[in-house]
């Protein structure tokens, strides 16, 4: 019934092979000092939903499809469940507590589904407009709703869940289910030597969109096969034997056309790790390096905003977010294609290890407790914009005068992005993800969802906008990305260092790129839509990460 | 007779009030989040040398007074001591070595001073040249040295430590003393949740100086009158009831001209930290942000590299130096005072955000964590150079064609970079160090010690050529003050934002210039003489930092 996680159980003979066979076809060229973690062993035993297996590169994972046609399932799935309380208001929350409450209605069941804020939060109005009422007891103070609930969806930051978490077990019935959409607790708890309580279920489903979207695909999906956001979903704890049933009908209930599994403290890690990495700190990082060096080289400001910032967001992303990595390499002419080469040569290896730093940083609890300790200073040292410096107010002016056709695809840059791509995929294939995740957290998070925000307002506006975990992370990181680029990469490029063969090759036999590909058959069939330069759309990188608004560090 | 530290017990009356009267002469206007600890309460129980008074700003600590005519008191302070063994070959093992085994013979002792080295260490010509010798026992393996001392000196590196020290300390005699001229290893330990056996004695003494320095002054001091490096001593366990004489009597035996008593905790904490701000990473960060931002105010490269890097480390440190801080304020004349202070109340804040996060990162026990899994990473992600980058190419040049007397002090430069260094000082006194040690750890080691050997060879190659664990900490934090310095003191002053009246009323009044002073009237009478661009002097940052060669993390 448990998801398991690769420590907790002797992998069976086939997927002992399948787990061989992984390694088998791994990038060679690795040092002996490289130790490939066994695959993360993801089966799950649900008695209500239909397991598939899904082939992504060199492994199998299975996988669960949703749709609206399941929601008749949701009845059996969440049996003996008379109250479901979603906790917080931020991104994740009015999406998921709407469309619960929309496909339990569809499902023509009579499950509660409540709110639960703090007697100060000012989201009281907006949560009573969508629908929530006291009166009804839908909503209510956060632990009054936590102690009558049978299913507690906790999606207040991370902030205040490492200061509330005590709390919040302890008032929770027994037989309960915890549902979390992101793993740091589990780090929390980890770093502080505490467990779940274990009379209850502990289950978690990470939807692959901010809540925002999270709501307007599930809306568009009643009429347009398809549309939802898809989810990774984990058994940590499993008390009464429906926890599986209990976290694949909310993935459901949400809207994923597909529900991925994963465990709470794969999420975590590949969570953590993929915004510090290329989907928010080590773009950042690249870019303030590239528009630096065009600068220098001689290119006017706008120019350099082009061939840089805008080069990612735009082209390179859509083309890898519909083509794949490969196209874009593939679409240079061989003049071209000898540029990106180098570049890339250049820069995996010290992205790589910048990446690998940041895994085993987060992996060892250090970023968490660093998390932590930020948010402790914030009354004293609340975090500045960063998005004021002269590079970003080039980008606002280069924006306002897009024309999006001529927008360049500089196959330096590409070069450069790419490589980070692949050096924040690599760390997580080495430590042993499944290629499901891999995907989400590497590439598809980046190219659907962030950048796309990117493009619209700008890589520095992103980050002063995410959650707080996301920004620190982001804050830390990014100049560890800039200052090795320009100390390794230009240093070896511009001392006329050839392009590495042997990388080269390993980039272009790489097993993500079938597994990403398997992964784009799985795309809602509705994309992602974005906000302009002045559009009120909430913004937020990590698509589960959730705000008590500002207030979230007082609670 | 232990050396006690701030938790171990309550203050005496009289200390009591000079605490509260180092809290309330605090500078003002902090926030109420504030917590100032209480300061570290440091007495220690010598029988056989004498304590003296000395008021550090509004603090009093207690110090001893070394010199040649102590040494004759080493008899009584090494009593039961036969064999003294100093491990390692390093930075400072050849000199505290040397230094002891002199001093021991002055003394008319026969105290056998022993060399410590691994079978394949490639140094074992060397200590022989230095007339130690495997026929007379004085030159062997580290294990046997080790088992057969009543002193152990451990002067292998941080990583070496971490790796071997179940090893030594199971190896050691009961009743023997451990000697550490860093408390790294103390910080290792915390993070493995052991402690030292408690049949040994556990003592540190840092010099103040890199070893070659350290073996240098003390020469200089057999007839120059005061010359020799001051030492930090401390006593972490006292198995013995001697423990305190021998490491005062250490720290004399190597040439401390005064020796100031502080803690393993303390020593470890404030020196990682220090080597992390103004010392290597924060000092290596604003010139990196300083000579972009001349650059595109339309200097020369040549011309900004002198109004950055130049200025700092040469006129700037040399004034702080000899005049202090202040001194460098009131340099300038009434136009560039105004630029002064807008660059300092700008940068200041910012500075201290970061300043705070390191502290903090360090005490926690992240930063040791950090440096341990990055050492581990070695084999396959060995440290790049970072100093041939654009930047550190022009300075080649400007170092090549110097005229010292034309080195510019930049008023805007002065202020961003006393800045950092008040930022660094100001963490420290909150977090209740004493002020013999914030003097030293963020402006003596400095401007004394490290700003001259950049000025020498520049910022980059000296972080290139420090311990793993500076030289790890300076590539991770200089990126972040570079960042934050840039994202909002440079974006305040841009926007027009006027010097902080409050801000520099505190600069202008803290207690460290007083504390500075005090600590300027015991500096050696002769200078730490410093190589020219092609001068084989070996350089380290962090005084007692020692390297196992660049074998160290195979050890």
């Amino acid at each position: 019934m448990q998801l398991l996680n690769s420590k907790s159980r002797v992998l069976s003979g086939s997927r002992q092979q399948a787990a061989a066979k992984a390694v088998r076809v791994a990038p060679s060229g690795r040092r002996s000092a490289v130790r490939v973690s066994a695959a993360v062993h993801l089966d799950f035993n649900t008695k209500v939903f239909q397991k598939e297996h899904a082939k992504f590169g060199p492994t199998e994972e299975y996988i669960v499809r949703g749709g609206r046609d399941k929601y008749p399932l949701l009845k059996e799935a969440f049996k003996g469940i008379k109250k479901v309380s979603v906790i917080g208001w931020g991104s994740q929350a009015p999406a998921q507590a709407q469309n619960l409450r929309d496909s339990i209605a569809e499902a023509g069941m009579d499950i509660k589904v409540a709110i639960g804020l703090r007697p100060d939060s000012p989201s009281w109005a907006e949560a009573e407009a969508c629908g929530f009422s006291k009166t009804d007891g839908t909503l209510g103070e956060v632990f009054e709703q936590i102690s009558s609930s049978d299913f507690v969806i906790l999606l207040i930051s991370d902030a205040a869940q490492a200061k509330l978490y005590p709390r919040i077990l302890a008032a929770m019935k027994p037989g309960a289910t915890l549902g979390l959409s992101h793993g740091f607790l589990l780090g929390v708890m980890r770093n502080d030597g505490v467990d779940f309580r274990k009379d209850i279920n502990v289950v978690l489903v990470a939807p692959k969109g901010m809540g925002p979207s999270v709501r307007r695909l599930y809306e568009q999906g009643k009429s347009v096969n398809g549309a939802g956001i898809n989810c990774s979903f984990a058994i940590q704890q499993d008390a009464t034997g429906q926890a599986a049933d209990i976290a694949i009908g909310w993935a459901i209930g949400v809207g994923a056309p597909f529900a991925f599994p994963t465990t709470l403290e794969s999420e975590y890690k590949s969570d953590i790790y993929g915004e510090r990495c290329v989907l928010l700190g080590a773009v950042h990082g690249i870019v303030e390096a590239l528009f630096r060096r065009y600068t220098r080289q001689g290119m006017s400001d706008e120019e350099a905003f082009k061939q840089s910032v805008e080069s990612i967001t735009g082209p390179i992303s859509r083309t890898i977010s519909t083509k794949g990595m490969l196209s874009v390499y593939n679409s240079f002419n061989e003049a071209d294609k000898k540029i990106f080469e180098q570049a890339y040569s250049a820069s995996y290896k010290p992205a790589l290890d910048i990446c690998f730093e940041i895994y085993e940083d987060v992996a060892s609890g250090n970023e968490i407790k660093s998390v932590v300790q930020a948010v402790q200073r914030f009354d004293r040292f609340p975090m500045g914009k960063i998005d004021q410096t002269y590079m970003w107010k080039v980008g606002q002016k280069v924006r306002a005068e897009r024309d999006e056709s001529k927008i360049p695809v500089n196959p330096f840059t590409a070069g450069v992005y790419v490589a980070v791509m692949m050096a924040t995929v690599e760390v997580l294939r080495e430590k042993g993800h499944p290629f499901s995740e891999i995907c989400n957290e590497s590439i598809i998070e980046a190219v659907d969802s962030l950048n796309p925000y990117m493009h619209a307002r700008g890589v520095a506006f992103m980050v002063d906008n995410c959650s707080y975990t996301a920004r620190l992370g982001s804050r830390k990181w990014a100049p560890r990305f800039d200052y090795i680029i320009e100390q390794q990469a230009f240093v070896d490029i511009d001392s006329g260092k050839a392009a590495d063969k042997e990388v080269m090759a390993e980039f272009l036999a790489h097993p993500v790129h079938s597994a990403l590909a398997t992964c784009s058959s799985m795309r809602p069939s509705v994309d992602i839509s974005v906000g302009g330069e002045n559009s009120s759309v909430g913004v937020g990188a990590g698509a589960a990460r959730t705000e008590f608004r500002s207030t979230a560090a007082k609670v």
